[in-house]
């Protein structure tokens, strides 16, 4: 049987005629080496921006429902044209939707997770020498129903179709040439890195930096598929890989930093300091899909018996969950809810700062040297992030990127690094 | 059980935001009499040719199932947004695409016939309260793969969902204020019918009258379907009734005038006068789904033993129409083909004709007395139709408009009579 790769490319990859006969022969290329090439696609360009326009100019609070339907039709559009693009150049291919594959769904509109995908028509169609082009981004329930997975979501359509078809590997074309030590357009000196695991790039992608969307890259690590993000522009350039750990040689405590601005600060206070109140809170943050990054739980005021309960969430989740908030406030007999939104994450990533002690007082030093306030903190075996003010994440990110020796030895040659929409 | 009424909205009663508004507007009017509401939608106004172009762009002769892949994709973009609208104005409202649905054709692509359609989902939808907005033009097949119906299918899509749920009526809306006598732009004084016949309307369909085409008026026919043509802009107008001949009161021979501008004439010359060369020919025709209108058969030569055949078809089959004759002229031993395509079939169409001798004879009349050559003549029960040169079409429309005294008092108001895109 031969070797299946599976390729993703993303919007500014296919944004147009030309960039999509690009792509067509980035693909050719692959097929060419011998190998099963199955590719997925995300809408063109700024086609979803243009759709997301006229649904709000008809209603402010379209449905989620009908926004799927509306926005699954630019990948469609993406995927018939390369399909084209690549028989012009004589070779066989053949496009499908998600609900023509089976890519199955949860029941929840604008971002649902993957729980199957059909592989029998895949099969059948590279057996008959095909190259098949899918469109990313969507998927289906099994009643039919058109879902789109989020952000990111075509990252995570071609992770969990190399998984399902077992493929060698899944290379993310994308705009920018790999995985950096940190945001090159901030750092210039951020260097690429070669190999990175999994579990360092779910920290980095977790922490901001947008190359990949963390969910793809967990469903890499669940079913190891070896990932390389690589650029759609400059095809010689290997990009870099995603592995496991286990298979990597670990030389530096720390492999990246990243600074996330896309956070908001929510301070519930004066919580009364009896069991059971944050699991409501949480739980009822949780039971509308908003996810909690960051939470800090003051010492209880003994006068007053109460708790304030900090919590970072992602700034589009504010207005659900000021409202969920509200909804509970009387059941938590809770006080004033602050927000707080001018804020940064700034984060150091290394499968490396497990067995080395010091890292974590070598970034809190360095923060303090340089008259950085740390406001919150929270850690993970291979991470440490602190809350800081917003106006401080660049110099955070200069300072904490040079004492952990992550420079190269030349600027990085930046094309484009926003990332990909879907 | 509440009566279901199916509508459909062309591509330029959805060409923008606005209009997308007024046809909610239309649907929720109907909604409000207590019926139940079904609504097909085209793509929106030029979206259609935009991906053409670029397809052409990326593939000169591009697959006709990527074709279908693509252009499927504009009607899912009006669903969406017209459902949304329909949301804003506090209705419920759901949209469906073809595959959803289950409406099932051929495995054709391109110009696919319905087979069948499922009714359970829509059944189900409209019992809980919904305005349902379906996708027009586009099918599946029973392997999942996407067609489109051709020219004119979202009429078709209408008219078979209004039979498939046993509507009351199906109303197309289009830009034309109902079906004329004659085409408005070339005889100002074509006077708007209020009623016309299933078989008056095919006929005036197949001769060039653009309003409806052909496939959904006989589906219409089929099924006993009542159809009504009238305006997106103007809903005041109740346009024209399309009902079974047995159901109408005929007043007058003709009910309209035709000219079809579309067809070339093609003759095969000197094909050997032995039985089954027409039956070779027309089936390989056939066989390519290629129509045939007029046909003459030239009397034997008796010197060599051969005939002349001639034909008309549409225009767009003449490439293939060529390529088909090439591979059988040898098989044939037939001599020349002749191309000719500066012809116009002009037609006289009533159901009233039947029982009314002379009809015939003062359309030959009228054309001769107009300086006007008839080269090919073909009749049915309630039509006659002549082939003329291009260039006495229009003198030929107004003649004949005028001697049936199809007149109008005043001169139509034609806002726009360009038939709407799929």
């Amino acid at each position: 049987m031969k070797k299946i790769i599976v390729q993703k490319f993303g919007g500014t990859s296919v944004a147009d005629i030309e960039k999509i006969k690009n792509v067509a022969r980035t693909v050719i290329k692959e097929k060419d080496n011998g190998n099963d090439v199955v590719v997925v696609v995300s809408a063109m360009g700024h086609t979803t921006d243009h759709l997301v326009k006229m649904a709000k100019e008809i209603n402010p609070n379209p449905s989620a429902r009908e926004m799927d339907m509306l926005l699954s039709t630019g990948e469609c559009v993406s995927i018939a044209l390369l399909t084209m693009a690549i028989q012009a150049a004589g070779y066989k291919a053949v496009s499908f939707n998600a609900i023509q594959i089976g890519i199955l769904t949860e029941n929840i509109h604008s971002k649902a997770r993957i729980i199957d995908i059909k592989t029998d028509k895949l099969r059948k169609n590279l057996d008959n020498g095909n190259i098949i082009v899918v469109a990313g981004f969507q998927g289906v329930t099994e009643d039919g129903e058109i879902t789109t997975l989020g952000r990111g979501g075509s990252d995570t359509s071609a992770v969990a179709l190399a998984a399902a078809l077992n493929a060698q590997r899944c290379d993310i074309y994308t705009d920018v040439e790999g995985v950096y030590t940190t945001d090159p357009r901030i750092v210039p000196k951020a260097s690429r890195l070669d190999v990175i695991s999994y579990e360092e790039m779910l920290e980095l992608a977790h922490a901001g930096a947008n190359v990949l969307h963390p969910r793809s890259v967990e469903t890499a690590k669940q079913y190891a598929v070896p990932l390389r993000v690589r650029s759609s522009f400059n095809i010689d350039n290997e990009g870099t890989l995603i592995l496991g750990v286990e298979k990597m040689e670990i030389n530096k405590p720390v492999a990246g930093v990243a600074s996330d601005l896309s956070q908001v600060r929510v301070v519930v206070c004066d919580i009364p300091d009896t069991p059971g109140e944050a699991a409501t809170l949480f739980g009822s943050l949780a039971d509308e899909n908003i996810s909690v990054d960051m939470i800090i739980q003051s010492y209880a005021r003994k006068a007053y018996n109460t708790n304030d309960i900090a919590f970072t969430i992602n700034k589009e989740d504010l207005p659900r969950t000021m409202s969920i908030l509200d909804s509970i406030k009387t059941k938590l007999s809770a006080g004033d809810v602050k927000v707080d939104d001018d804020i940064a994450k700034i984060s150091i990533i290394g499968a490396g700062m497990i067995d080395r002690p010091g890292i974590a007082s070598t970034m809190f030093e360095t923060l303090a040297k340089n008259n950085i306030n740390i406001r919150m903190i929270s850690t993970s075996e291979i991470k440490i992030s602190c809350l800081i003010n917003k106006e401080d994440a660049q110099k955070a990110l200069k300072a904490l990127h040079s004492v952990f020796n992550l420079e190269a030895e030349e600027s990085a040659d930046v094309k484009g690094t926003l990332p990909d929409e879907d």
